[in-house]
């Protein structure tokens, strides 16, 4: 199922919006859990591995990059806009969030991956992120330390553990755990009626009738969650710049990079997007597929403009703003792993 | 005072090896806390301002480095020799371990800076490291960030806190207290005579009758600690390679980097440098000023030769190997810090 077609999404938003059943999927709290996929259950031991993997720089052909090195854990699960220097040179594309990744129906801001395993995968093995590409060298490396080897084995039942897809599952299981409950918004639309301000509903008002909730909805604000209305592994894309040709698009640059038209070379992707999650949206700035945008009030400002045609007055940027604040939820205590040794031998230098 | 002759050295560490009462200075447990700067303090506000800041990216100019990325503190304290690519190249000298740095009486290779404090400054306004040269910029962005404001002012008593020499006292009160005790050779020395293996008490042994301590002797393995013997911010040198010309030189590129030459320009400084520590030293390969050595092993044969032309056979270095393994000590158990944040902006992208 592909939802590129406008038609369609604004049709499947309509409906979604107009239904009394379905109000609830449209402005919905974070569940308790995230969909768990069956060849991947949650264990206590897998999540303690994967977490250890995730902090472990011994991942990075030069040792010099962890998962955490740009989703970060201290901070809003993204990197703030950092200019990532990598051995094969500059990521161009800004950070998305790892908090909540859990719930979102694929990876990547041109969705390329369809599954946090796959994902991580294709991270650990690209030339110009993690840069070890072949997976024989990676779990080389670690079977080479042998505080993870016994970890695999308590993590995974079965005779040589240690594999490329294990790592993933192990990773992927560590970050179905990184989520963010309990924001003002969570316990607002749980009944609590004054747990974000009259600013706020204002704003949420606004958002809900200017037409933002028309992509930013469900359970992460970026489309259908994964369950029954999309399968996990299928993409909810909107075309951006939406109207071309508005001032923005130069300021921000917003149409050097095409998109998934780069994945597909269908011409109907171009400038094609996955809808990017909302969810603790205050702490990720900077803004857009390319980081240009540094405010989000400007954020807002720029997405009424070139994807609604609505020019927002400063008052109502700053109340949907307030009402965005409100996804902030808490984020969770993290003891720092202890990263198994590789006693008198560098894994790095070898 | 400087120690930096050869006779004066050995001198010293003859008086040292010679007098019952100061047997206790050559081979020590770690203390229970290191000497406090009577100017900077410890207290519970400023220790946990402090951890944020070690871990807080945004003190690098491109936003993609914190403390904590080189001084890795969920594994030795280093970063397993990855190479550090930086915003103006590559770093050539091996990460020190930020544990048990509190008891070095000076910092860096080369010695150049003599407390925790001016470290920590010098590294964050280096252009080729932390890369934000100009104090104002730093404090700047600090005080963009209201966590910090209120956390500054917690944890010092002063009207505009925010300034440079602040963030440095309060990440060197962090530090203060990355300490590794009871490691198995402290649980020996203190009189747990098991504590440590039979191999070991050998290679104890060998290490003080070759003349390993003779220079890696004190609180640290790396002099006199810091107190009456020697004041804080005083050195304590080595000529490496002290026997020039071993196929040694040649092969690990030992004597490219003319060591504290480099700062003093005293030419009886060339290949002078700091008597590196020795605790969790089977946790920070690779080996030496310039990382080039990869297993401990080599290290210490390379030690027994360039430096006291004793040519070490295979069972000697597994001895005094197994030694240096009862210096690992207890790591202790980090929460990550939560970083303050700045609501819907980038200080990077700023």
């Amino acid at each position: 199922m592909s939802f590129a077609s406008k038609w369609l999404l604004t049709t499947l938003s309509l409906i979604l919006l107009s239904n009394p059943v379905s109000a609830f999927d449209v402005l919905q709290p974070l569940p308790e859990s995230p969909i768990i996929p069956a060849d991947n259950p949650q264990t206590v031991a897998k999540i303690e591995l994967g977490k250890m993997l995730y902090f472990d720089t011994r991942l990075s052909q030069l040792g010099n990059l962890s998962c955490n090195s740009c989703h970060n854990l201290a901070a809003g699960g993204d990197d703030d806009g950092a200019i990532k220097i990598l051995s094969k040179g500059e990521l161009k594309r800004s950070t998305p969030p790892v908090w909540n990744a859990a719930y979102m129906s694929t990876n990547y801001w041109d969705a390329r991956k369809t599954s946090l395993e796959s994902q991580t995968i294709d991270h650990l093995t690209d030339a110009r992120v993690m840069g070890i590409v072949s997976a024989k060298t990676i779990e080389n490396r670690i079977k080479a330390i042998p505080g993870y080897i016994k970890a695999f084995a308590k993590a995974f039942n079965m005779n040589n553990p240690v594999n490329l897809e294990n790592i993933a599952r192990a990773i992927a299981s560590f970050e179905r755990t990184l989520t963010t409950p309990d924001s003002e918004f969570d316990r607002f639309i749980k009944g609590d009626k004054n747990a974000i301000s009259e600013q706020a509903k204002r704003g949420l008002k606004l958002f809900t009738d200017i037409g933002c909730l028309s992509c930013h909805f469900g359970v992460n604000f970026a489309g259908p969650a994964p369950g029954p209305a999309l399968k996990m592994g299928d993409g909810f894309y909107e075309l951006f710049p939406n109207h071309l040709g508005s001032e923005y698009d130069k300021k921000y640059n917003l149409t050097a990079d095409v998109g998934r038209y780069l994945i597909t070379l269908d011409r109907t992707d171009t400038h094609m997007w996955r809808v990017p999650p909302l969810r603790n949206i205050a702490l990720t700035a900077p803004y857009f597929h390319n980081g240009s945008v540094n405010s989000l009030e400007e954020a807002v400002r720029i997405m009424g403009f070139v994807q609604l045609k609505n020019k927002l007055n400063d008052r109502d940027v700053s109340d949907i703003v307030s009402f965005l604040k409100t996804l902030t939820g808490k984020q969770p205590e993290i003891t720092l792993p202890r990263l198994p040794e590789t006693s008198g031998l560098s894994l790095i230098k070898n």
